[in-house]
């Protein structure tokens, strides 16, 4: 709960259909495109586009985008336009700037010398400033403050873009990750190819899965003859609602080429030497729906296998377990199975209750939590309870809820937080607060629980 | 999960405040009003209403109706033109019919020559037709289909209106309730007072809070010198998050005056000789929020006793306990702990998939619920499953996870159905499937496991 | 302009039609309807609504309502809900109270116990106040403000509502009519038959159209037998749009029926004896479009007479005529007609300028009209200009103007009012301003010259 | 008419403020870009744009951009964030290509090496193209398809862009102007200053005003001591509504500096030996308000002198003259002095019909002209009537209203058309009809009268 309130963010998901067989297809891709945003929805809410290409020579692009979730940004009758295409990539947006408007939006579509292509980005360039500059000095205006749009320049620039029949991108998306190395995981759509791109460090996830006819969705094994199309997506719990089967990992470093003839690894751009591969752990902690598959383990049980060790570091005399929901559920249950604790519920959380239209006047402000969640007495009055979140960042949403359980009946409440203490601010877009913000930096964090709890 | 995706419906929400004290009251009415129909907003998310009142002679009252949830319907700059008021009564509704437009919209205010009155309704008269034919016999033009219209006219109508300077809204509401058994919680605002009143079978669920100082919420005892003013709510759950006490519950048949003197019991209008009250079980099935309390009991512990019970009736040779979630989470909590299997958790909900905009293809058309869940693999594979499920409607929804559960890796898939089969139809207002589309009246309920998995 | 300045106002527009010939028509009803009130868009911009009914029995009515123009206010997916109909009556509103809401919209539609019946209003009862005590002594409760409520629960009052099988809505629109005198023009659509109703001071106006095809509008003579439909509309200006040509005027007090049968007169209430009519000057002086005929004349020619007579009561030394667009344009040409003084075009409207939403700085505040006119300053520098304008009410409008055209290089300025100057308050419906703030009642009006150019 | 009815466009507006005086400044510029579209409001109702600058080193920009009118497009609360800026410029969008969506509206801001800079253009690059392509070969890539973009980019293309303390603007502005000669009006911002730059063509208007105290905007003469601010815009017609006074026209090819220090003229770059400029044709005729100034001549004086030339080129024999409002007006007036014949009106437009939303059936389709105009028939019946329109184009939206008069009475219609046949298409952007569709190069053209009404 404490990530949730935190403000921290910056994920972004992005997603990508390429129909297998015969062109002009009949897999509905910008319908699976659309579903496979729908999925990665909890990446980012603030708006969403799609691209799609019939793929033919010029391709025709057909462009979507709009402000909020998915279902409000897309229109049925705009649906219609996207109807026929046989490949696209789509994204949806989280904001961390406040600047949430339309022309931000991705996916970012640009007409070459080398022909039109469509970029969508989750990350953030390190370097920016500095590859904004390299632009700018070539002579390029740049008109939003979106790396996806800096991308895109940085592509047009290396190598001399040249009137010739086979422009060859993968040079120029290999000139990328020279510049930059870390964050992004890249769907660079051109023509009748997407190309699927992980920076060294392998930040933000990225995996390939194969569409198959849905009667073989469950079988296992099955060659590649049967498939019907590949998508390509921030996470694989988009795969199961559009009928995909998990295919791989892009590596960190990769650049996948996903084609009419298939998925081939183009190259891998090693990490400086000695380097380690920097994957983000709030992807573990929080951002990722626990369905999600990272690195060959499921989301949901390494949130679990926190909670168990977190009973076996820091175990307690207590009565009963719970979490604050939704987020620190998995972690619960874990510290309850390894302490052998009952697991109950003793928050109710009210899902309507969204960002605050009313400025409260002085009563109602004193109640702040108390409109949030409400308290399921019956569960834990008269007993210890030890109550799991997911993380400890400002320390400032914790304590109205150990006051709540206290006034409820709780005798004892014993925090437990299943993830480390964040200490330091993020250089590949995460937007963590202030290093001074943060509560494991402060004085109260040697005390801390008399600090909540006064 | 069946109840939630069997459209069955028509609960609506009413909420109404009260200043104690001296008026014009420093209490903020209106923004408690809407804090409270936020708490209520499970109950109806189609349109919300607001009615406030100086409660002056004659009153100032000022409306505030929109379409959606309540952060939709009231926009920061209307909430303004609410702000003054000692005073109101609040609605959400939920709405049957599909004719959803503004005008359907509660509260529902007339001028009569006894002054002008507000009007929130929760329930549906069984006897409707045969009302609005007496209404209209008498003269009225009814301008909408809506019970709180029809109920509005009933209450001009007897004893006739002379222009008196005491006008007995009591009797009027009296001779209502002679007129009409069931089913209604009702709050009534007229002037500087609001009656609210539930029906002599006590279909609906009604109940009144104290506001006292913050600094003494969770103090027990008090008197009632320290009220800063009163409320009355569809469910108790909204209490918490505008720092109420509970009071009491609305007896059924009761009506209660609250004015700025208290909370009066005025009447208790009895049922037939004989009938027992009729208190609609959804609202425990499914209906309220889980820290809500009726009949002196908290719904979440009815719903884990229900699950204990059935532990008890249908146990099973299992591995794990899961639940569809959430409306069933507490009963298979309940079953977990009866049966001492262990709790896990095995489905992932998609909170962003709302009404479906996409016409699928056909290929999409096969995925179904794959859209809503997904499956917490590590949790269950390779494990015999206890399910348990809140109800059994059509029988059309647990097919889709049941089959998700196995392809996942599910040895065994065994449903628990936390409420009686629903065999009825109801004519109190909640909209149930015709008695042929109900599973329990089908032939194949005989047989109903291999049914639901082929 | 200064008539359009002066906020004066209170309109609406009524229009009405039913297909002859077989039911189901191939007549496009609706359709009508819609052109209708746009061409009477200019008695109301608030909001628009339209009824259809199938005229079958009992009927089926279909609904369309919204606030704006009838251009926003309904959309194109809603007219297909509007697709099939034998008849409909329509409204669009003007809103004095500033009361703009939904649920003023008329047509207002009721179910009473002799049907459902859609009454649409332009008018303003001038003892409403007493007949809505007369109505809620009766026991009925009023939901809106509206007269059109008011007037509907009229018709439901007298004679008693019987369960009968041919209900007699004449007798209640008699009824009706001796309640209240004026003012009213009024539509009642019942089942299969609309009611046609003027007031018996014919204050408000009603005219009635017959649909031919559309090769013999222009054909002169053509009996009835030719006859598609019949429209009935507040102005004659409607009909040229829809391909109907002009029948008759419905006289003060008469009640038409229009049904398949044709139009028949069933009856004309008197007036108090020794009473005029009492036609509402103003749509002569502003609200009528000019080319609408009424008692037998177009309203432009009244303007232009207006101008000729002003040129004869009140003719100057002047070397040019002109007007303050639009309104006063054709009593300029009569003027410059009659007195022989070119005209020409001082002042250029920017028809872009609407409701200012900009509050100017200090700057910006000073330059008042001139963000409204141009002035067209090489037909009129060095040159004495008589400046026509269509009335005299504050008096407040026509100073900057003054200013402007001196500024810009006029000699002299001679203002010339077409209208009598406005010395009372409005009993039936015009928002006039208080008698304090006409101009022809304060003691600047002795010697306006000198006050409107100081 | 015949114009209005073309769909020839795309003209586009442009206006520019910079505060004199020290700054931050007390003059609202904001509010006077503002004032100034809405006065250029006419020349494209699409969408509208504002970027200002505080003109500080680096420069804080804010930018507003919306759909629709002026009006719409900008609301009160989003004027508050431009409230602040020294300086600034802004543009009203005519859509040609029916790409109407945000992203194409100007101005166009982009950050380069330089700094930032903002760009409004009206015109259209003939050679749009080629320079696409020279931009792209330069290895950037285009998002939009617009012109802005293309000369935002050409403006950083050459001389290469360096870390230069003070780098020219005008030697770039100057390298775009010999990439090509026409059509374009331009404002550049760029920190403090404003350039405004005409193409050697001189294809559209541009024009500078003086902002000068209220007190003095009428006094003729006064230094530039006064001067309060500068203000640039495509028509004169705005400078009076927000208290501007004429100065200059900016001359064919000029680059004008527009600067805390006064207006000062950099350069003029000429056309190409031999060229006459082409000042474009349909300003004069239909683009332009009439009180707007062009060449030492006010439009409307152009078009009346047009209508006198007419009625001695071609007189006839006829009773009365009269117009095709509203753009016919000032040449029918012409022709009316001219001729000596009576001026009357003939036609009453309704205003309220725009777009049509309706797909009429079959009968309504029949009806065509006649929703728009009605028929002044005290006016012309039985008269022989000169009607004069301001264009020919397709030919085909006379003949209906030559119907219409006929019909209505006239037993002569004669039409005068103020402007030569236009028969070639334009290669500057305004979208003419093709040559096929253009009357004049129709054999129809031959017999006119004939074709126009059989």
């Amino acid at each position: 709960m404490e990530f949730e309130e935190s403000g921290i963010g910056e994920e972004c998901g992005v997603f990508g259909c390429l129909a297998a067989g015969e062109w002009p297809t009949q897999l509905e891709v910008a319908q699976i495109i659309t579903l496979g945003l729908v999925a990665l929805q909890h990446r980012g809410q603030e708006s969403a586009g799609i691209v799609t290409s019939n793929g033919s020579s010029p391709p025709t692009y057909t462009t979507l985008k709009g402000m909020g979730l998915v279902s409000t940004a897309f229109k049925p009758e705009d649906m219609l336009k996207l109807r026929y295409g046989n490949l696209g990539i789509g994204h949806t947006r989280y904001s961390t700037t406040g600047m949430s408007e339309l022309q931000n939006c991705q996916p970012f579509v640009v007409d070459t010398l080398h022909g039109r292509i469509a970029v969508a980005h989750n990350g953030e360039l390190f370097n920016a400033a500095a590859l904004r500059r390299k632009v700018m000095r070539h002579g390029v205006g740049l008109s939003t403050s979106s790396d996806s749009e800096l991308i895109t320049q940085l592509l047009c620039l290396t190598p001399p873009m040249e009137e010739v029949d086979n422009p060859d991108w993968v040079a120029r998306i290999k000139n990328l990750m020279t510049l930059t190395p870390t964050s992004y995981s890249l769907l660079i759509m051109h023509k009748d190819v997407i190309y699927a791109v992980r920076d060294p460090y392998g930040n933000r996830p990225l995996c390939i899965g194969r569409l198959v006819p849905i009667s073989k969705l469950h079988s296992s094994g099955g060659g590649e003859g049967d498939t019907e199309g590949w998508v390509v997506s921030s996470e694989s719990c988009s795969f199961q609602s559009i009928g995909a089967k998990y295919y791989c990992e892009v590596r960190p470093g990769e650049i996948v080429q996903i084609s009419k003839h298939g998925v081939k690894s183009l190259n891998i751009i090693p990490r400086p030497e000695g380097d380690p591969p920097a994957f983000c752990i709030f992807e573990y902690v929080y951002f990722a729906r626990p369905d999600s598959i990272f690195e060959g383990q499921m989301v949901y049980t390494v949130r679990q296998r926190c909670g168990r060790q977190l009973a076996i570091e820091a175990p307690t005399d207590a009565d009963v377990v719970s979490t604050v929901p939704e987020s620190a559920t998995p972690a619960a249950l874990g510290y309850a199975q390894e302490s052998g604790l009952p697991y109950v519920e003793v928050l109710c959380k009210n899902r309507y209750v969204g960002r605050t239209f009313i400025q409260p006047d002085t009563r109602l402000r004193q109640l702040g939590v108390a409109k949030k969640f409400g308290a399921l007495t019956d569960n834990f009055a008269g007993k210890r309870v030890v109550l799991v979140d997911d993380s400890i960042v400002r320390g400032n949403t914790i304590s109205p809820i150990i006051k709540l359980l206290k006034e409820a009946g709780a005798t004892e409440v014993h925090i437990r937080v299943a993830s480390p203490p964040i200490r330091f601010p993020c250089y590949m877009g995460i937007n963590i607060p202030t290093k001074e913000e943060l509560i494991a930096n402060r004085p109260e964090f040697k005390d801390l629980a008399n600090y909540l709890d006064p």
